[in-house]
């Protein structure tokens, strides 16, 4: 009923790609009004609800013509090729994050030559293209590398941990003219944290307390917000470097920066996703403006709103497969009965091992209690 | 792109009404991943992301075809006709609140019949069906009544002040046979107060905090929760007469009990609404749970959330109008620019004086800085 010609009387957002990420742009978008049109990959997507388009966002004409029909683009995911994206610069299309910008968060490469090259702090790292310089970065830290796909990789996926070249013999085989893997060294740290950040194109910038995210064979299985023991500087560089970032690369939108804490407690950026992330699902229930609005706010270019918590802890825990048999409702009258403060998302995806159905938080003073709810939820939904 | 068939994978629930109630159930059947589908008015209701059907809620027809999508049928109003009701319980469908329960919301003097025998606090009152049975209500009453239609009426429409039995002349003149109106004493009050409820048909139920309503020309403008100086007693009495009607009565799904704060400090029962309710709008973002997620879960017979506040203060200022000129989005750089915490509800509906439109929330400790800055932010959207 969505899908009568454009709307003039307010302002309408497309996304491309009907991912989870799109599915929670809807309520945000409900509440302020927003029209938002989604170009999905299938009928079935999860955002379903807000698809207006189906179709392959690879393919130009498919792009350019949803979006004729909003006021700005933006994204479910980073995974639009680059020369469709300039494309839609090129024809006056507002679209947020940039493809400039974009181009960083597609291509670890390149996010780590620019990172370098701005001095922010970053793994040592090495372009290698053949097996020789795979082992020259391995004997040049303790034999020990992560070895990363530059592009496509997510969730754990295109990511080794790597002692021998012969280990990613198959990517390199497999290389480009030109083309190259990026090798980190393998970071000895005590924990995974994640600043949040929005910056809209007129410049303002805000970010959410720095989290702490606790993943589980490549996977954001948790987030504590804020982190645990990270008021004072270290709050303060995260958030220096996620405004460094933001401004320098141009980002508009919301940047979630993904960093290791080391074990001599310096910060490392690790990853860069230019939308709203998985560790910053906690803000719907646990910060004044959740990651979803401040990102609608954010590529429409309006003021942003204010990202403290709610409550002096927020725990998100993932909902990883779902039930072996059923589905997530089955188990609301265990879960919902079990905890009235816990807050269920279901992202209306079919259950299926390792993948992400949804997430679970709970807020509260007590960090303890509140871990031990949320992962007893979750727990529910999937056992 | 939701208008595919039943989606046997999960719950759906069936709203008669494409009002900013149903818009407002959307975000909460996104969360939980419960599909939501409208029977709307018309292709431009302020509900239409949702929208699955267009048509009469009156027409038997209409509502039998759209309950059949659906596992279970509520409102965004009160005004589906008692028949249509009744044939979609013959019919098995599953109705909260039941035609039974809404009857005491679509008809006052039914209302206060079943109160009055229940021994509930309610105004003076009288069943008047002539100018003479007014007269002598009036010669009782000092003078004064306040008469309403026993149905229909809504947002100040279908009430008057009477001195004299001559000002509701057509509507006497227009009484069915049998029919009569309901004449009420005129309340001498401090102010005025909301309770709402929600209960669950298996018996659950959970109240939220006792609020304070402001109405301006018969039309809430703006809700203090909690309501100021309510602890205590007061509002122990307030939750013991919602949960009374809410048993007694057999309303599932969500109830707003509103009442007077008499001069000599008694709480009379004004008006009962059997759905999410407009003094239950700070509750999305005041409130663990929000009216309208309750409100499905109650519906579904799912466990109830919790309804405690999240800061000491939530104040709603409703968006009475909208701006003179344009619509609301063309104030979202003055309003969000203002105030980083206030959140903004735009209905998506074209302004019209005194049509609500939308409303804004802010939460914080401090009660005067709340007020000040809700109502500022609803003054920007209609000055």
């Amino acid at each position: 009923m969505s899908t009568t010609g454009r709307d003039d009387r307010g302002m309408t957002v497309g996304v491309i790609g009907g991912g989870q990420l799109a599915r929670m742009m809807i309520p945000a978008a409900v509440n302020l009004g927003i029209e938002l049109r989604v170009l999905a990959e299938s009928d079935d997507s999860s955002a379903r609800l807000a698809a207006t388009a189906v179709g392959d966002y690879r393919d130009l004409d498919t792009v350019l013509a949803f979006a004729e029909t909003v006021d700005v683009v933006t994204f479910d995911h980073e995974h639009v090729p680059q020369p469709v994206l300039r494309e839609l610069v090129a024809r006056g299309v507002p679209v947020h994050p940039s493809p400039d910008a974009l181009l960083y968060a597609q291509d670890k490469l390149r996010m780590r030559e620019r990172l370098s090259e701005l001095g922010l702090p970053v793994p040592a790292w090495a372009r290698v293209a053949t097996e020789q310089e795979l082992q020259a970065f391995l004997d040049d830290n303790r034999g020990r590398a992560i070895v990363k796909t530059p592009t496509g990789g997510y969730d754990g996926k295109g990511v080794r941990l790597v002692t021998d070249p012969a280990q990613v013999h198959d990517w390199l085989d497999a290389l480009p003219e030109g083309g190259a893997l990026l090798a980190e060294e393998v970071v000895s740290f005590n924990r995974e944290l994640a600043q949040l950040i929005a910056r809209r194109p007129s410049g303002e910038v805000m970010t959410w307390p720095l989290v702490e995210s606790v993943q589980r064979d490549g996977v954001c299985s948790e987030v504590i917000a804020p982190a645990p023991a990270s008021a004072g500087r270290m709050a303060e560089v995260a958030a220096e470097v996620a405004i460094a970032i933001a401004e320098d690369l141009g980002v508009t939108g919301v940047l979630a920066v993904e960093l290791f804490e080391t074990t001599d407690e310096r910060l490392l950026v690790n990853e860069l996703a230019m939308r709203p992330h998985n560790t910053g699902h906690w803000t719907i229930d646990g910060s004044t403006t959740s990651q979803f609005e401040q990102h609608l706010r954010a590529v429409l270019d309006l003021p942003l709103g204010a990202t403290g918590t709610r409550d002096r802890w927020a725990v998100m825990v993932n909902v990883l497969g779902g039930p072996p048999q059923g589905v997530l409702t089955d188990r609301y009258e265990a879960v919902l009965g079990d905890d009235s403060t816990v807050k269920v998302h279901n992202y209306g995806k079919q259950p299926r091992p390792g993948r992400k159905v949804g997430h679970v938080t709970v807020c509260g003073d007590d960090l303890d209690d509140a871990v031990y709810a949320a992962r007893a939820a979750a727990e529910r939904f999937m056992a």
